[in-house]
């Protein structure tokens, strides 16, 4: 199974079954002399656990607990292999007893089946079933750990990344600039939703949705805020590429776009492109202050990326996630012969990805921008001179 | 400057500046015994040429020949590297002359500048110039090169990839199965408009923009065709994931979606859930022919990807382009001192990225999907038995 | 720091500082199927201990016992990441505090320092000691875990690697085809020399080292038998080249050499050709029986290994290993202020790396193999028809 | 086909069939405005065309002429990928046509083609010969095109690799330090011996093997002077391993050692521990100085390279290489069918490796350090401050 590394020089490794012993991850590149500890990589795994109230829980309850077991001597890192592990408490392969006869709707059931087959151990079922373990959304928490050292050498060279729920269920919150667009709401419901009004519209959607057992599609918006200018290589590994290679890497994500995104189709060169507009005091001979610069364009369509490269602006992209396949309601299918059934999935799933899937999102860019500025430093030397 | 490089197993490096002596690729990892001619490439080639009617021309009208110059004996692969030159015919440094000060807007100058710096020879001037020279347009000549390639190899195992106009400057086509819907009328106007009446329209609308020295933003769309159930990896390496890398990494992409796309963020699992429906006389325990098979569901909303790995169906998706910068109305920017000034742009250029992207399109997906058919055989061995 | 990871298919990243809380490797690649339990791990890991009796041992005591996270289940694995952690027992950093200001002769805290110079917290001395952590003998810990696992592989192929002690001191056991050679000796003697009285020849001179306060060099040689022809890739990745890579990576390791070795320099073209001789009723047009087939050469002179690709016959390398640099006599040095000093490494140190870095040649020789049968599979398809 | 790339960061493809339209590789990685012509990389490629005397001549003669693609502009590289060509100019496949039917005593017949049978086109055996390109001497004209650009980046930092012929067919010129090593002296024979005492007592014993139609091992010892300390990476890719991977990737070598080599195995810790011995008035506490220092070890048993890494001191490995296999005197053999045959190869062929080999070494070993260079500065970054 290749495909279980991410990164060329802050590269990560998962591994680990959602059923197994524990998930974990190998971060090899980070740099040495970070302040890093274990509370940094429990912080972003709280804010993808299940959530609390009537709507937003799941079958899992267990507190994810991160143990640094590499890399890390006296609260600083020490440039070599950080390995962390989760454990997982309460694992239960019995739970999904009932399901292994059938091809749950919108699952990967079929397609791991048509690609690795059964093998022949004690029926292949359970097997199969311990196999998909890596395609479980349990997988993300690996993720998390590994962005949450992304993000701790990102936030020491200034750089945020802060994504929300901009829409559930085609509610969707006003956008950044719009009337009513308020970050700091983000905090005050549960969903992530920087408007407080629609936010309690989207509670209401979800309360029914819950009530007739389905689930909700969502719409997730992120900004990157302290990126140099010139981050991306010109050519196969954009920016743009490498995170959208990223993103569309977590389950159920089904697209993504970037500054005005799927809009531009019907725009114009004239009324796309944005015009550069440094003061005129700006001391443009100055190649240092030139990379590092924020460059000031009077408009952002770009998202912050021209060419695959970053310009100095908000980098900003948007991600459409499913709705979960996991519903109460009665569903058709068919079973392992082909006999058509119908099946209802019970227990306790998210009615949305969002506000969950927040955090894997902000992992999965804190992972591309901390490998991108490492290249980056390696390719122009003397122009980006940083302390890292 | 990394990122030159593209796939694992079919592994694809391409060279070249816009300006210089050739473009051209190493094609590396094609299997043996396949048949492959220069006119395989430029046929392909051909498709990315500026068109000849007034609308649709750009500055450059030389005809891309290309050379095969290793890997290929008698007509048929040798396994060995695939070298691939095209020869740059009219390449004029001295065109850009007059532009040479000033960022254009909705270029990559200030990126790459920011990026790069200016080294020291020769003012430093041409020889950006001569760097920007691998984020042009040109650079693509060597993916679609090499796409062929991997076209060949795709199409000696029954799979298909076919991309339209989706839609010009806000002027949407009808999509696959809404009324109007024709892939064979893209035969018929340059734009590749599956709709005689939308391209009739879509033409009206860029006269008009031509005449105001403006240009057009477009939607493309994709179908893959034939894939076998099973490609794709479950984790970082999933289909979908590979396909955004490899699209986003054409110059003015701005955005992705699978299946029903960024409409998912309103739909619910119950709406958006594609159901299996496999004849009830189909046998399950044959796990080649599971493999194999194409899966019937019911629906295709998810595009034929299930957890990252193909399913059977048809693989769709569309992308958003931007309207391409370089336009003859006069816009404002700043000159590279920092100064405000008014500019436009001569000299012919596209006014809208289709139909020229489509086979660029084509050829990332062709690479995306020759690499994992090339991994999954490796990956499942005796479970995809093929004569490659 | 980069170099953590090897291979390319059976792809392994260790991590781990000798003084931190555990050692461990992720093994990417592994096909499913395979019987694997830690036992198997622990008899491998068992063979690189200290040895217990006068002559060979070293400080450290504990048992290594190897726990497998992931990519298991009911002892089989599953084609997913298997993740193996060996926690350290009794890491005490505090027993190299007398020797932190000074440059020990033959170890690689000069070159430590030049390369990733002193941190700033907590004087540097301790962090530096954690760092070269990562160039401790105690890091092929997980090289032999993740070996095991290869060899696993391996054994199932029916491939068996075998390596031995062939000199010590200038003291050289006969080889293999000369008198007195008897692998089958290994077993009584703690050296593993293939030899009873050479065995005895060496332990009486690390005897006399030994009271000497020295250390002794030594000779390793390795076989591996089962090969099919065809492993290796034509260029830069040969058999030969990556067996190098893989045996010069273990520290104190000064060179290797295939077949005769460094003797060809003094053979002619007549002497050192092998000369195919397969019975005549060989059956020569069926492809699948000549890529299986153990060929039949006259001699090998070339160690298995024909244009860096295997022929079928017996793999033998030999590798040399310098003397242990920790000693007890007295050495001349400098300190990290530069001046001269006097000093003697205190504690119980290897004689000799012989026998424990016999597991450790074994284990990236398995790596190796396992990775290029994985890429040879897919190289060639249906020529190379196995049950993995 | 795998592994016709080689490095990480400086990273070279090389593409061509000996006897295919032409050779060449793909340098991607190497930084911008390091001046480069076509003269740099002609003069090496000169150093390994066969030898216009009696002895040292092949059967081609054609003059190796590179052209550059793209990467340079205006004599400087652009930090783009530079593809570099070598047309092959009298290719006659049929010269090998009495071979076909048969095994060559000590070349890849047998193993190319247990590893790739034979496809089905044209009898396949043309097909054969002309995958046999790819490990054909030819083959590594690219190399040393690439090397040539490694070497123009190294020279430009202080680095110079050097390297001669240190045996052939048994008889030992002077090492360095020894009485009689003169390597000024490799200019003024053909063999580059550095002894003309010994180049004479070769050239003797070469004059009667040719007369007996046979052929001559020989040992090629390299230095490489100028390395900063801090070279390689302390786990997997250590100095030695990336040097022994380059090394025996070229075809016929058969074994590599550094520093005293295989001598270490009759070492004791004593005898071979370097001692350190930096004047006193050296500032150890400036790290830039200690990077960059040029250690001054009181001996260099370990070839420059302790713990995997640089260490400041010249590094020395030694590499052998088996006699050419193509002989004039006749040889057994069996053909296609297994039948004993009688064979002699016609045609002129290298007697000897060297000198031809040493323009491969020296570019291989370019190849190495240039990459480790470009990633060393991106692992420490001001520790070590250089214009490129």
């Amino acid at each position: 199974m290749p495909g279980n590394s991410f990164g060329t020089v802050f590269k990560v490794t998962t591994f680990g079954e959602s059923h197994g012993k524990a998930m974990g991850c190998v971060v090899d590149g980070c740099p040495a002399g970070l302040s890093l500890c274990t509370e940094d990589i429990a912080g972003e795994l709280k804010r993808r656990r299940p959530g609390t109230g009537e709507l937003f829980s799941s079958s899992r309850s267990e507190e994810d607990v991160p143990e640094i077991l590499s890399g890390v001597f006296e609260g600083k890192t020490l440039g070599t292999p950080i390995a962390i592990i989760i454990n997982n408490i309460d694992q239960k392969p019995g739970d999904y007893d009932e399901l292994k006869y059938l091809y749950r709707p919108g699952h990967a059931d079929w397609t791991w089946e048509a690609k690795y087959g059964f093998p022949d151990w004690k029926e292949g079922i359970l097997s199969a079933i311990a196999r998909t373990g890596r395609s479980s959304g349990r997988e993300t928490a690996a993720r998390v750990a590994a962005g949450a050292v992304a993000k701790t050498f990102l936030t020491a060279h200034g750089i945020t990344i802060k994504s929300w729920t901009a829409a559930v269920a085609g509610i969707e919150a006003p956008q950044p600039g719009e009337a009513g667009f308020n970050l700091e709401e983000t905090k005050n419901n549960p969903l992530c939703v920087p408007c407080k009004k629609t936010a309690e519209q989207i509670n209401a959607k979800l309360e029914e949705l819950k009530a007739a057992g389905d689930s909700a599609g969502c719409l997730v918006a992120c900004r990157i805020n302290g990126l140099p200018a010139g981050l991306g290589e010109p050519v196969f590994d954009k920016l743009d590429a490498l995170l959208s290679h990223a993103i569309l890497s977590i389950g159920a994500c089904k697209g993504i776009e970037f500054g005005t995104g799927f809009t531009v189709a019907a725009l114009t060169g004239l009324s796309n492109n944005d015009v550069p507009a440094l003061p005129p005091n700006y001391a443009m001979s100055t190649q240092n202050n030139a990379a590092k610069a924020s460059a000031t364009f009077k408009s952002n369509n770009s998202g912050g990326i021209l060419g695959g490269i970053s310009n100095g602006m908000e980098v900003f992209f948007r991600a459409a996630f499913k709705p979960p396949p996991s519903i109460a309601a009665e569903q058709s299918t068919i079973d392992r012969s082909g006999n058509p059934v119908r099946m209802a999935i019970h227990g306790r799933h998210d009615i949305c990805l969002a506000p969950r899937v927040l955090p894997v999102v902000e992992a999965m860019a804190a992972l591309v921008i901390a490998d991108l500025l490492l290249q980056f430093r390696q390719n122009i030397g003397k122009h980006f001179q940083t302390s890292f």
